[in-house]
C-alpha cells in the first residue's frame, strides 16, 4: 500500500478521577470549548479540531485512556482495515456508533489498548457565538488559556513496543518514521504516522510491563511561544509541569508535559518535521544516542519514563 | 540635569462614549483586570503593573484622554518638577490625589494636554485569586485575551511638536532620542524617555493643527509572538486593526493598532532598543527618510496620520 | 482515488539574468547550500532538504521557471500519472535524468508551464563538515541568513485557472483546498495540495492573461519570528520586500515577500493549518471576501496582483 | 541619590587559553564582529552594541574575567565614584586608556575582582560594508550565528555576597532588585542594576570560597525564539549546552548557557522585566522558595552551582 487507509487519529476517551477539576483545566487552563456533555462525559474541542469533538472527557475510578478513534479515509478503506484487524484475532465488534458518530468498529492492539475504526462523522458548525472571523478555520480562536488547536498524537505504552509496532503497521498501515532500539535488541519507543507529520502515534515501553497503560495525549498549538505561554499558565493555574518546554531529539517536536489533575500526562506541542519521502527509510536510535538526551542534552525527569495512567505503584509525580 | 526626576508615566485616564464595550475590550481582548469602579470611571491594571491601576476608563461624551500621570522619583524630585512647570508659567494646581494616590499637581503642557505630576502611590496587592505564582510579578497572569503586562507608553498629538518637545525636555527632564523633521524645518514627531526604554512619550503632528489629542495608548506585551496572537483575537473580536502587526523604522518597536469601541487608538507593543549612552546623540529623520515607511518598507493608512481623539471631521477608520 | 500518486513537489529550475546576485541572495541571505554546480547551472539545498537540492539557479536572458519537478510515491504511481497526462494530450517525452536523479516525464500544464514527474532521485548524504548534530535532520543548520529549510511550495500564473486547477485534480491527483470564484464566475486562484500541508501547488490569474509565468517560489522557516527575522536580514541586504511579513487569509500561512536580484518572487513562509479531514469541503473565497485583505484585513501591494517573471511591461516594482 | 552614577557595565576582558577556538565561538556561533586586534587580544562587538566593542578576548593560561567597565553618566559622576570607592580603601588607580577609550580608574570589589570606571569612550562608527538599514542601529545585523545584539549582563562569584553586593550599592549606587538570602542568612545572591533592567550586575556565591571568579557573561538577544535558535546553534557546532533554553525564576530572564570552548560560560538571553518603581521593594527569595527550582520549577544541573572560571578542582562540565 502506498498510502494508507487511515487518515488521522482522535476522537479519544479520557477517563477522570476527578471530573472537575479536569474540565476545568481542559476548558480554561488548556481553552478547549465543551461541545456538550452526555452523562458522565463531557465532550471538548480545539477551535482547529474539524470534527465536533476530539475528547470525551469521562468520570472514572482512575485515571488513563478508554478508547482511541481512528477515521478511515473511505467506506471502503474501512472495510479493509476491519477485515485485516479481523484476520489478526484482534476484532471485537461494531458499535452502534456515538455522538456525532457513525457505527465504529472496535479492536484491541496486541497490548490491550481499545481502539475505534470509523468513517462517518459529523463536521463541526460553529454556533453563532464561536463563529470564526476566516472561513476557513472551524471555531472561533477565544484566546483563553492555551488555546490549544486540535488533538494531535497519542504515546501509549506497551509491554512489547515491537509487536505492538508491527500490527500497526502491517493492518493498519501506519508509517514507522523513527523507533528506539537498545542493545539487546528491545524495542524499546516507535514513532508512526499515515501523514507528513513526524509522529500521530506513538508506542513507548511500559516501565513496568503493564498492558493498556496510556503515556500522554498531545494538543497542538502553532507556535513555540505558545508553549512556553502555556507554561506560565500551568504556573499560575498549579498545574504539575513535569517537563517544561524543551525540544525533543526524536521527532524534533517542541514539548510542554503537565499532569493534569485527573492524573493523566497532558502534552502541549509544536514543531517537528515533515516526512516527504515515500521511502523514507526509519531513524534508528540506538541506547547510547538516547543517553544523550533531548535534542539540546537536556534529560526528562526519571517519571517521565515509568509514569503512565492507569497509575502503578508510584505516586503521582511530585 | 544627568537622570531625569521624572521615573515614568502613567497612569492615565481614557474618555468613551461607550463605556461598556469599551470596558469589555479592555477587559476581555486586552485581558486587564478591573481593580474596581467609581461613578463613571472603571479602573483598570495589567498584570505587570505595579500600582493599583495604570488605566481610568471613564464614560464621557467623546473620547480622548482626559490626563497622564508622571511619577517623580522622590518627594524632592517632585518639588523641582513642579517649581519648574509653574515657572513656565503652565501650572494649574494640587488635586486632592484619587484612589490609591497623594496629592498631585496638575499642569497642562504648550499644546493643553493635561498632567498630573506625583509621588506618594499605593503598590498593587493582590487579592487571593490573582495572587501570582512568581513573588517577583505583581499579580497572576491570567491569559485572558491578549493578556498585556503594563501601560508602555503613550502618542499624543500636538499643533506644535517642537515647542512641547521642548517643554518635555527642558522642565520636565526627557531624554529626546529620535525626532523628525521635515524640509521646511518643521519638527513632526518627538520620541522621549526618562529610562532606557526607546519611547515613553511621544508627540506627532496633529494633522489638523488641533489641541490637546491622543494619537494612541500603548501596552507592552514580552513578545512579538504576542503582538501577532493579539492582531488574531483583535479581528476575532471585531476589533478594527488600523495597522496590522509590524516594525516601525524609528525606535524600531513592533506594533499592532486597532480602534477600541470607544473610538481611541490602542497599540499592543513589544521590542525595540535600550539607549545605555548617557550622551545618546538624537536621531533625526528626514522627509525622505519617513516616506520610505515603517523598518520593512510598508506604509501605514493614511488615517494614521490624521486620526486621533477626540475624533475631527474625518471618520472613524473605516 | 482516495490519496494522490504524486509525494511532493520540486525541486524547481528558477531562470535568472543576474546569476551572480541571484546566488549571493539565495546563499547568503537566504542562507541555502550549494551541493554542486553544471555548466550555466547551480544546484542549492535547504538544511532539511531530503534530496540532494531543491532549487537549480540558471542563468538565462529573462527571469522564470524553467519546470518544476514532481516526485510520485512508487514507480507505478509514476506510470500511473505518466498515462493521464498523456491521454490529456499534454505530455512532451522522458528524459534522461539528472544529477541525482532517474529519467523523468515532461509536460506541461494547459496554461504552458512545464513539469517533470519522476520516482528515482537520491537521496542526500552530508559531506563532514555539514553533518547535523540530530540524525533525524538531512543537514546541519548552519544558521547562515534566513536559513530556509526547505522549498515549501509554488505559485504560478496561468490565464485560465480553472482549466489548470482541473487538469491538475484530474490528471496529477492534486486535492483542492481552497479556491477563488469572482462574481463573474471568473475562478481566479486554486490552492491544491497532495498532504495535509494546507497548500503546495497554487495558481492564480496571470493579469496579463499571459502564460507560463511565476508567481513565486515559497521556502519554509519553522517558525514566524524566523519570518520576522528574515525581513530583517532582507532589508540588510537590499532585497526588495515587496510584502513585508503578515498572514494570509488563504491558507493562513505566514509570510515575507521578496524580489530576489534576478527578478523573481520568493517567499519565506510558515505556518498555515493541515487538513486530516480526507472529505475535505473545498473553501470558497467571493470577490468581495478577497476584498477585505489579508488576515488582518491588511492589503496587499498592486504589484503583487500584476508583477511575474517573466515580467511583462512593469517594471520591477519599485 | 535618586538615580545612580553609573550608567551601564561593558567592555569586559575575557581570558581563553584557547583563543583561536573562542573567538571561533564568538565570531561564528555567537555572531559577534571583530572590530580589530591587539598583542593577544580581540576586540568584539554585537550589532547593537553603541561603543567600538563590548568584549576583549584575551589568550592567557586561564580562563576567567581580567576585567569589567563601568561607564559614568558624567566627568563628574565619575569623580564622584572614583572617590567613594577610594574611601573605601578599594582604590588600585588611574589607567591610561585604552583602545578608543579614555583614562579609567581601577579598583577592586571587596571580592578581589577587577573593574574600571571611565567615562570618554568612541562611539561606535560602521565601515561600509557594516552600514545599517536603519540610521537607529549602529551596525548591519549579519545574520551570522546567534546574532546577539549586546553585551548585557555580568554574573560574578564571591565568596561574601552580601559584602559586595553593600559596595555595590553604596560606593557604586547600584539598585538591588533581587536577592536570596538561606536559612542561616547567608546572602547567597543579589541581583543590581542601573536601569530598570532587572539585571545588570550579578553576585552568587563562590561553591569553593574562592576569589575574583566569574559565573558568565550574558549576550542579548530580543527574542525568545533567537534563545531557542541559538541552542540548535550551540549544538550544531559542539558548543557545550549546560543549562538548555528556559526561564529563570529570578529576574524572569529567558537563558541559554553554554560553556565556550577557553571554558568560561556564556549566556544568551533576552525578556525579565523591567523596574518603573522608584521605591522598588527587594525581592528576598528564601533557600525553601529557591529550591522549587526554575521558573517552570525545572531545576539546573549541579555544575551551574559550583563551576566558575578559572576553574577550581571540578573538570570542564561534561
Amino acid at each position: 500500500m502506498s498510502q494508507p487507509d487511515v487518515a488521522h487519529l482522535g476522537p479519544v476517551e479520557l477517563l477522570t478521577p476527578d471530573p472537575e477539576r479536569s474540565l476545568h483545566f481542559f476548558s480554561e487552563v488548556l481553552g478547549m470549548e465543551t461541545e456538550g456533555s452526555e452523562g458522565s462525559s463531557v465532550f471538548l474541542r480545539g477551535w482547529g479540531d474539524y470534527q465536533r469533538y476530539s475528547l470525551v472527557l469521562t468520570e472514572a475510578p482512575q485515571a488513563g485512556m478508554a478508547w482511541l478513534g481512528l477515521r478511515a479515509w473511505t467506506p471502503e478503506a474501512l472495510e479493509r482495515r476491519v477485515a485485516a484487524v479481523e484476520a489478526a484475532g484482534l476484532g471485537i465488534g461494531w458499535t452502534e456508533g456515538a455522538r456525532g458518530r457513525g457505527p465504529g468498529y472496535r479492536f484491541r492492539d496486541p497490548d490491550g489498548h481499545t481502539f475505534e475504526l470509523y468513517y462517518d462523522v459529523e463536521r463541526y458548525s460553529a454556533p453563532e457565538h464561536l463563529k470564526p472571523s476566516l472561513k476557513n478555520q472551524p471555531q472561533r480562536n477565544m484566546g483563553r488559556g492555551a488555546a490549544v488547536k486540535r488533538l494531535d498524537h497519542v504515546n501509549v505504552l506497551a509491554a512489547d513496543v515491537r509487536a505492538n509496532r508491527e500490527f500497526c503497521v502491517d493492518q493498519l498501515g501506519y508509517r514507522l518514521y523513527e523507533r528506539v532500539e537498545l542493545n539487546d535488541g528491545t524495542e524499546a519507543g516507535a514513532w508512526m504516522s499515515v501523514s507528513i507529520a513526524a509522529h500521530e502515534l506513538i508506542y513507548t515501553s511500559d516501565a513496568y510491563g503493564a498492558h493498556g497503560r496510556l503515556h500522554h495525549l498531545a494538543f497542538w498549538v502553532d507556535t513555540r511561544e505558545e508553549c512556553l505561554r502555556a507554561a506560565d499558565l500551568f504556573l499560575e493555574n498549579e498545574i504539575k509541569i513535569e517537563a517544561s518546554p524543551s525540544k525533543h531529539a526524536i521527532a524534533q517536536g517542541f514539548f510542554l508535559y503537565g499532569i493534569e489533575p485527573g492524573g493523566n500526562r497532558i502534552e502541549v506541542t509544536t514543531g517537528g518535521y515533515f516526512v516527504y519521502d515515500p521511502e523514507y527509510p526509519t531513524i534508528v536510535w540506538s541506547e547510547a544516542e538516547r543517553r544523550l538526551g533531548q535534542a539540546w542534552r537536556n534529560h526528562t525527569v526519571e517519571s517521565f519514563h515509568t509514569y503512565g495512567t492507569p497509575a502503578i505503584e508510584e505516586p503521582l509525580p511530585a
